[in-house]
């Protein structure tokens, strides 16, 4: 690990939690649109999950690379009208409003500080799906302190494809083993392991809300298993 | 101007100053090379000189889109036989070394603080010709507080073409006329305020040294002139 010259991060799960702060701004939505029946946990796993198809799309080469806020539009549409709503009732405008949720996310307790230590010593950047006016919107709110925002819109390829995490390394000027990516999902760490990259897997076992049964422990030959960011930092000497 | 969300600047020569950086380790090279006769200011200008013609080998198509520090490493060879050494001779990773005096380039005296005041109010970001990696490393060790790195490479098109510019805005998640450029070339600002691009005009007269002819004054309707960043900060509301 001594070779390591920047550390990369999955952002939503690993940095921020999605789920309480999605949950969240669709409560407050949903209350204004009288629906306040509707879960709100519930609509915010169901938009997820369309999360992955979405970008399947894209990486199939069916759709060509289309970003995430757009994906995340169109999905928010389906939802609504699972939950009984009807989006062409509702002004887009509102409804642009409420996708930018996935730009208001909390981060974990320990992020901003355990970033802020690691950037002391590394090149510190997200390596996200997230698209770069999304990153960055949740930087500026949340104190995060990157030095670069990185990921699927800069790299022009979704996670897992080896593209998104080989061009990254590329991007920084360096080699895919001087590059670590932290992650609270194995199968990113296996697809970023596979480029050649570090793996540092940091649990989130409430990404998911109290039943998670995903990730609750390393799964791979992963170089650094962290408590949190504060301990992945003190790990990797910072 | 009310509407702008997002400041981008030039940096070669707008934040900061290449020309004393470049020739700073130019110098140092002849010296341990025994040219220590080599006129380093003039070495630096005819590296700089090469800059247009090769970004031009891009934007014609002639050339698949390259990175600046690539470009910079060929023209460095160029200048090198120019002067009377030859880099076949010298090994690779000192000329890379050097190469890298475009990542270690300091910042005009007004540029720090007046890029933080910014910051408070507006998203900051480079809209440079220079990479990543060239942007990221001259930020950490000169404290650009940028809260993205974005330019000719993830815009995929070397400034003056409308997609570097156009692009950048996009990426944000803006419409031209929210996004402002900073910029010590008119010629520059003129190819931004085509696009729809807000402009601002900041002089730096001394970035060709003590005899510079050219962008003493604004030559365009630029929505901006200011004196330096903290007068710049000062007219943006900061």
């Amino acid at each position: 690990m001594t070779d390591i010259k920047a550390v990369v991060f999955d952002v939503f799960g690993t940095v921020v939690d999605w789920r309480e702060g999605v949950a969240r701004e669709l409560r407050a939505f949903f209350e204004r649109h009288g629906a306040a029946a509707a879960d709100a946990h519930a609509a915010a796993d169901a938009w997820r999950r369309r999360y992955q198809p979405a970008m399947e799309e894209c990486r199939s080469g069916r759709r060509p690379f289309t970003r995430l806020d757009v994906l995340h539009r169109e999905n928010l549409d389906a939802v609504l009208r699972e939950c009984g709503l009807d989006p062409a009732a509702i002004a887009a405008c509102e409804l642009d409003e409420l996708n930018r949720a996935w730009h208001r996310l909390d981060p974990w307790p320990d992020a901003v500080e355990g970033l802020a230590r690691l950037k002391r010593r590394y090149v510190i950047a997200p390596l996200s799906n997230g698209n770069v006016a999304l990153l960055l919107n949740m930087a500026r709110r949340a104190g995060l302190p990157w030095d670069a925002i990185l990921g699927a819109e800069v790299a022009r390829a979704y996670k897992p494809q080896p593209e998104a995490y080989l061009r990254t390394a590329d991007i920084l000027g360096l080699s895919p083993g001087e590059v670590c990516l932290v992650a609270a999902h194995n199968s990113d760490l296996a697809a970023a392991r596979t480029c050649g990259l570090k793996t540092a897997f940091v649990p989130r076992p409430r990404e998911h809300g109290p039943g998670q049964a995903t990730d609750l422990k390393p799964e791979g030959p992963w170089d650094v298993v962290a408590a949190d960011f504060l301990d992945l930092a003190r790990q990797l000497g910072c």
